[in-house]
């Protein structure tokens, strides 16, 4: 069904109905479906969705918090979204996926008006070939349908390749919507999460895991999203410490000119 | 009358009377005080401090989202933490100050039960020289109350100091509480908020800033935390990218032994 649209299926995947001034009516898309419930990606996408219909709110995002509580299931929800404070040039935001009695994701947001200030990026853009000069990832090796969702151009971290020892949890990979679909905010907000989890890259043994909360800053204006298009951006990720059953991971979206879009950081659950 | 208190400066600072199931009262601390209300360390303090003081709280604090959605006046707050899913081994919790009708910070936490899996580090513990062999910062050069409730000692990245041409807004300081105080999750948490504001190692120039919004994420186990005792930890921080009227750094502490004890990031407001 969902093939025949003329739609984007990530259009398709964070449309929402509105239900009242807070509240909206939405569904989970059998393309974004992860090994359990949908990707993180697209659930945060959602999530940032409902905050961006809001008819008050006011600005782009500037930051966003997502925990996932419980898992999604598959079929319809609800998103609940409202300003906790407006300020001058930001707003804080909360917001609730509720699913019959269930919260399963929650989390918060804030957006704010664009303001030209200072410039300056202290992380360094890594040399790289461009996305062009490297083959594209065999989605059809990973039995997840989101992954097909994306374009996948590994520099290097790919799972199961010789890690770099000074850097054992690192990636690089070229990533763009799969078809293109030109970038804004939602979809910038989506690809903070599209980084394997880093224990994969660490450890052969695969044992369930699972996003926990997951925050993004960014850093693109309007401006910058409208450079990039439809092109690759530059992700980078890296593992910080396991342990207690939890690790954490960092990340950076860069674009192809070299400019941060979005900074980003993730805990995930592991079993053993 | 503080100052004749037996308890410490922070334990009365963090101090909650219970006035409901979900609710506590507090005050701000004249020490803890920041350039405009508190220290946003001790309010992410506080707000950790609520969720750990619910009868319903399972476990020990994993991560936190804290948003300072606006000032916070001195005087008297209210708390509220309720638990928003409760799983087989953590739970996800929103907590809430409120000042009257205003709701001046808010945000969000995970605690979860203990559990012994697979241990890694893939961030490096820095060449540094033990605390004991550097100076205390002056902190009455700074008046700002709450510095001197830290005892810092700068390996590099004072404001003012030389800074590193590789990593421009790079500090590196051992740090504990003043007076010293065994360290705890809701002293860690406000550890990670200790980092001067990047911006002003990078330009010399003094305009309004302000956390938007800080994310811990908590490393550290109990025996962790005994070991380390009230001896100095030591803080890194570095900041990603300033522009739009926002600027993002993250920071680890470290045990003295080199175990990481917790990750941070934050998205700063600053005016121009």
């Amino acid at each position: 069904m969902h093939a025949t649209s003329s739609r984007h299926p990530f259009d398709e995947a964070i449309a929402l109905e509105t239900i009242g001034e807070d509240r909206w009516r939405g569904s989970t898309h059998p393309d974004y479906r992860n090994m359990v419930g949908p990707y993180g990606g697209i659930t945060a996408a959602v999530a940032l969705a409902a905050v961006l219909a809001h008819p008050q709110c006011q600005g782009d995002p500037v930051a966003q918090t997502v925990h996932f509580a419980a898992p999604v299931a598959d079929g319809p929800f609800e998103m609940h979204a409202r300003p906790i404070r407006t300020n001058r040039s930001s707003q804080h935001w909360l917001v609730e996926m509720r699913q019959g009695e269930v919260i399963p994701v929650f989390g918060t947001a804030v957006t704010a008006l664009e303001r030209d200030t200072w410039e300056a990026t202290d992380v360094i853009f890594p040399q790289v070939p461009p996305a062009s000069a490297l083959a594209s990832l065999d989605t059809n090796v990973l039995p997840l349908p989101w992954i097909q969702r994306y374009d996948m151009r590994f520099v290097r971290g790919m799972i199961g390749q010789d890690p770099d020892p000074a850097h054992p949890s690192e990636s690089l990979l070229w990533v763009r919507d799969e078809p293109p679909r030109p970038l804004d905010f939602i979809a910038l907000a989506s690809l903070c999460d599209v980084f394997f989890p880093r224990l994969y890259l660490r450890r052969p043994r695969r044992v369930p895991i699972g996003t926990v909360t997951l925050t993004t800053y960014f850093h693109a204006s309007e401006a910058m999203l409208a450079q990039v298009g439809d092109a690759h951006v530059l992700g980078i990720a890296r593992g910080l410490h396991y342990g207690k059953g939890f690790f954490d991971q960092r990340a950076e979206i860069w674009s192809p000119e070299g400019k941060l879009l979005a900074s980003s950081t993730q805990l995930v659950y592991f079993k053993e």
